[in-house]
């Protein structure tokens, strides 16, 4: 494609706004002067949806989605919509859905520069390198029936060999191109969906005789990632599962606020999105830790639009405020929003 | 009641009856010269009930259980039958389900003789010492319809009003007991039968308003336990999230092959087993750490049978090889189950 890229910007409740503005500054100082061209489009969403029109995902926000060559997305929801009769949750689960969104990327790597960040002691978490595939349209998240009533309530588990197939031929794709290990989880040994996908499993195995298999009860998989996180290359879930484990495996890094994550589709645009909630707490006192939506930003640019070099700037100008500290409180530094991302665009600029 | 209290045994597979004869030895040497008496009633169950019976949950296992006064189960399970038509994992759940075992009860404590273990850095884990009420006998294990074949498979999670009150009770009566605190654990979000665990939550904290009480996302809980896991007295789970969750939380202990855990029913005998695996790589070489089923032992004497100083007599027992490093190659010791064993009774005589 040429001309102008266009991205959907999902900008997101509380804190979501504050980091989205500061991954726009950054994308915009990382692009300047180069051939990359592109276009912003704002569309209303999440609780911001329900304020502006009253749906966490308007119609006109999954058309523009769909003509959109990648969507970035801030982090969404908080306690002001508790009560809302369709909660900005319901746009998420909304938007993977209508665009397709099946399979969720999230990166999980220990630099060692970040050790000490961890909450695992050094020698268990050193070496850590994995990516968690999880499945993202299905499962118990989407299953019918759904039952609530005083007396009783029912969700269901449901999964398609298609569903399975499209996520496994990711998962052991993307391990081709590193480690060549896929573990597959599931809980096989009692629920029915857990057998398909593990029988699945087994048939890539013999598909891709290249890439190591094996295969994890989701329990012990609980385990195995705080005991020997860095055994792991690419980790193949169902919804649920990944759900749980995905943001277990964020945790031992000990820099949630840094990761990034990606939603790829069939034929549509990848959704990018920072793995974090939208922090109400914080929300408005300009202290919000930018650097996951930049890295998230680094992300679409080297995925999307295979801007491998406009990436590596920005990576570069993340490492360098680490480096020297010029960090938010959350990272042991005492910068704001606003002065932590000056220091990433300096950087850039003096690269440049 | 009076007599001879009945022990239903069920020794397991792999390593089971291997640490199940060491916990049986020391429940002798502890019980020796007291009022207590006891009757030991082996039964077929699991990977053995197959192989002896054709069935990893007889019938008879059953009706004896039932008569019980309480029922001591080692791990189960393993490789010999990943073909069979119904595996020992079959046997698990239908004895939980057979006996109305509702309600699992895990105990996580990081003491600080024991903080070097953990993988988490001792600022993370210090002070931890929580339980997880984990419900055991619905949710997504045992919903209907279940179904599997080529193309799809479905499982149903399905809660009743009346299953969640009651585990919630056993969970709020235990806090009282404790810190006073409870934590409701769900993905009330997205699913609808985590929407009516809430609800329900909500409702008990107004029923015991001494409790204080607060909710959280599976997901968010997953790093909760790592980060701050102190924070936590009482931690209420429906059936697959708690399986996922009770896991993680006895790996941040560093010490699975020491944590026993109880299952509680209505009216019938309590089911005290260990947490842990039966691990097919080491059973036949005598070298099965046997600290889970003697701790194990010494929950049933406190719980079922209300013998404190007997039970106190074992964990004094326990307390002493940890500290003196009389422990197999797991704890980074050298001994034997049997020469482990050996000192665990030769320090309960004599202080008897
Ligand atoms: C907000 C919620 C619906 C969502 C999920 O569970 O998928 C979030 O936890 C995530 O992981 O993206
Ligand atoms: C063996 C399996 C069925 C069982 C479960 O998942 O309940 C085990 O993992 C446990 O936690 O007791």
């Amino acid at each position: 494609m040429t001309g102008k890229k266009k991205i959907v910007v999902l900008p997101g409740d509380y804190i979501g706004p504050e980091i989205m503005a500061a991954g726009l500054t950054v994308l915009a100082a990382a692009t300047q002067g180069t051939d990359f061209k592109y276009e912003l489009i704002e569309c209303p969403f999440g609780g911001a949806g329900i304020d502006q029109v009253g749906d966490p995902l308007p119609d006109e926000t999954i058309q523009t989605a769909q003509q959109a060559d990648a969507i970035l997305l801030s982090a969404i929801g908080g306690p002001k919509w508790d009560q809302a009769p369709v909660r900005p949750e319901a746009g998420l689960l909304g938007i993977r859905s209508a665009l397709n969104l099946f399979a969720n990327i999230r990166p999980t790597q220990v630099s060692p520069a970040q050790i000490e960040r961890s909450p695992l002691k050094g020698e268990n978490v050193t070496g850590t390198d994995f990516v968690i595939v999880r499945e993202l349209t299905s499962g118990a998240y989407f299953g019918q029936p759904r039952r609530l009533d005083q007396d009783e309530a029912v969700d269901t588990m449901y999964y398609s060999r298609a569903e399975i197939e499209r996520i496994m031929a990711v998962g052991f794709q993307l391990a081709q191109q590193r480690k060549r290990h896929v573990t597959v989880v599931d809980k096989s040994n009692v629920l029915a969906t857990s057998k398909l996908w593990r029988q699945i499993g087994q048939e890539f195995s013999h598909r891709y005789p290249d890439v190591q298999v094996d295969y994890r009860y989701v329990d012990a998989m609980s385990m195995a990632i705080i005991a020997h996180p860095a055994q792991f290359d690419v980790v193949i879930t169902p919804n649920l599962f990944g759900d749980i484990l995905s943001d277990e495996a964020a945790q031992i890094t000990g820099s949630i606020g840094q990761i990034p994550s990606m939603s790829i589709g069939v034929n549509g645009p990848n959704l990018y999105e920072p793995i974090h909630g939208s922090a109400p707490d914080i929300a408005g006192k300009g202290i919000a830790n930018p650097l996951s939506m930049v890295n998230t930003v680094a992300m679409m640019m080297a995925q999307s639009f295979n801007e491998n070099q406009i990436a590596h700037k920005i990576q570069a100008a993340v490492d360098y405020v680490i480096a020297h500290k010029i960090v938010t409180s959350d990272m042991g530094g005492s910068q704001t929003t606003a002065s932590m991302t000056q220091a990433l665009v300096d950087f850039i600029r003096e690269e440049n």
